[in-house]
């Protein structure tokens, strides 16, 4: 396999001042990584013909392939299309498949085409023009003795259609690397150490053609596999009776693959069963709601929630019993589960889930610390609960209350397939 | 004021390999800004001897500052350390001072001392150890014939303690920087043209030494205004002057200042009323509750929600009536009122807050497409409706409804203040 470097440039003022966070340049290593080009080098610079025009060089005494984003809007602080010009040695000219493809976008949103939006089919001569599907600027494909510059507009969703639609497909085919293929292992409810001690035995036989990356983050664990060869079909079959192996290590704790969401797969597991869903939230105060109506299409399983944050609408819209209440405090057992039944009650779903705890700063006591949460399932059959001993940081804990409570409604549901 | 430039490096593979995003060099760009320290570059670099060395030689020669972040830690892939030594010739010795911190850091987290540990205590000659309260590795200042090298842990929460703490204040005195003032006035519920429409008059009479920045974000638009001068009452006191003439322009729309957040700036308003809200979700779908929630202390006004994602729940739950629903849809204004209405009797709560929207991106018709929204709000006197009408998409409407909703709970309470 040709060992292919890249680097990219990102172009912008508003970079370097702070007023903007530069996601591009890690979304596109990740991109360029999968396909096996390794970037070495990512590098912010502003609005100025010298810096830029000197990062263009240094990149390309280092890199075979140039990645630029932004500075390619229709403004005159818009640099990135001159600089290229000027550094290629070239003129830039109308180019008409550009200009019927600006006039096209505009007409679609129906916008006039003005005199800036004209001049962003001025195109550099010896360039091939990447199309926009979601914008006016095109993106440019320059070479040069083997070296090859790619720039790309700064919006994230113009620049990854580019990316994905032409730009990684044409680098593959070009150096002809080998065939790389990326599975993700998505898993819930295990801490990453934790998980490393379960799988290290089949970690240490992995072959050597497939690495192992962990991507943690908050109630998550992703396995990355990226796996190289010169057979897909090879390769994937490796891959694929790994994941097998390893389904019988951390099965239980495996909710997807690749980027399948937990929120999305309990809806498609409630969609299956033909079941709904409905949450009694009092610390996750309506997070856990909000993460499976993100969902496109979640009406089909989700009936919706009582956000129950005063004790007052636990008893009565939600009809806990006072004496409960009074006996055991809201963060409890006892409480919980009333709630997770009563909510699957008055919304008439078939799994009711509630969450109740403390989240923080305040509120906490010797015999219930903050990151004290109890988390309920209850359905036609029986009522689960389960005890969490979080951290200290609210928005972590309203999370991960959340994520263990949607993880619990999992479970039950994998019991039902 | 001298023009002190800086440039930022970032260490780390897994930056390059699009394993982890970097939002250090973002955080401290902004931070340099506003002690008028101008960053020049960000370099993102491996973890490579030779890629590290390179990158400080080339930053040194452009720049007076350079902040490195990252690999500082204690395994053998984490070369900033030994690297710097190389680069300012120099050796490493056992530093008393920094061995005395990183025991007495691990004893207070119960943790063993190892001699991996220990090595963090090993620190460049000649070098300034800046104390970690956070971690273990301590951050490093090293000058040489004017410049100066600054390294710090990658750790966002160890890095940004350093500098605030120590970093900043050192820089700002060293290099007696004009005083700088910041006052950042927040916006809902305006876009950004309208909103420059609006001020234009005022922004071209700005005095010389007051920058404005407009910071957009979803639903929200940020005016930044930057002073510089010698003397820092007067400087304020010119800032003041400004925000005041802004106030009689766009005062409607202003609901805090610098890191205030529009949900904690409702609390406040409904805890010094002494009153209680209460929302009826159906297209937010528990993301207004969400927002609420994430304030400490939101207990003691806010009751809680009914999220009525099915038209069900809607109405038998909430009391909405069938016929409203059958004559006029659950994307109406009458549906919505009703919600407002009911949820506030329901709940007991002096502020009932209502949504119902087509989120998308299903749903839509001819005459209620995707993005059309209506929220309400109701209290003891009357009901407040108002349609948005959204773009497509459905996160993005999830977000901009749950802030409109609670823009409007606003200005109802800012008219009983």
């Amino acid at each position: 396999m040709k060992n292919v470097l890249a680097e990219i440039i990102v172009i912008g003022d508003e970079i370097l001042y702070g007023q903007k966070l530069d996601t591009n340049s890690h979304w596109i290593s990740g991109e360029l990584d999968k396909i096996g080009v390794r970037v070495i080098r990512v590098t912010a610079v502003g609005d100025w013909e010298d810096q830029i025009l000197a990062a263009f060089e240094e990149a390309e005494s280092r890199a075979q392939v140039v990645l630029i984003t932004g500075g390619l809007g229709p403004t005159s602080d818009d640099l990135t299309k001159p600089c290229l010009a000027k550094y290629f040695n070239t003129g830039l000219s109308m180019n008409d498949e550009v200009l019927k493809d600006v006039t096209a976008y505009l007409k679609s949103k129906g916008r006039e085409m003005t005199e800036l939006n004209r001049n962003q089919a001025l195109f550099p001569d010896g360039g091939r023009a990447i199309r926009n599907k979601n914008g006016t600027a095109p993106g440019i494909w320059m070479e040069r003795n083997g070296k090859i510059f790619i720039s790309m507009p700064g919006v994230p969703r113009e620049m990854k259609e580019m990316m994905r639609r032409e730009i990684l497909p044409s680098l593959q085919s070009r150096f002809q690397t080998l065939v790389i293929y990326h599975k993700i292992v998505n898993t819930v409810g295990i801490g990453e150490s934790w998980l490393a001690d379960a799988i290290r035995g089949w970690e240490e036989a992995l072959p050597k053609f497939i690495r192992l990356a962990y991507l943690p983050s908050p109630g998550f664990v992703k396995l990355r596999l990226t796996a190289t060869g010169d057979d897909m079909e090879a390769v994937k079959q490796a891959v694929d009776i790994q994941v097998e192996n390893l389904k019988k290590l951390v099965g239980g704790y495996i909710y997807g693959y690749d980027n399948a969401l937990l929120e999305e797969e309990v809806g498609k597991t409630l969609v299956s069963l033909n079941k709904t869903a409905a949450f009694a939230e009092s610390c996750s105060g309506g997070y856990l709601s909000h993460l499976i109506t993100t969902i496109p299409g979640c009406s089909e399983y989700f009936k919706g929630s009582i956000v129950c944050y005063h004790n007052d609408v636990k008893v009565k819209t939600l009809g806990v019993k006072k004496e409960t209440l009074a006996a055991h405090g809201a963060v409890s057992e006892q409480t919980v589960r009333e709630m997770a039944e009563n909510v699957r009650k008055i919304l008439e779903a078939d799994f009711g889930v509630a969450v109740s705890g403390i989240a923080g700063p305040g509120g906490g006591t010797a015999e219930k610390p903050v990151g004290t949460v109890w988390i309920a399932l209850a359905d036609e059959s029986q009522t689960i609960a389960k005890k969490l001993q979080l951290g200290d940081d609210r928005l972590i804990n309203i999370r991960l209350s959340a994520v263990n409570a949607l993880n619990l409604l999992r479970q039950r549901l994998n019991q039902k397939l």
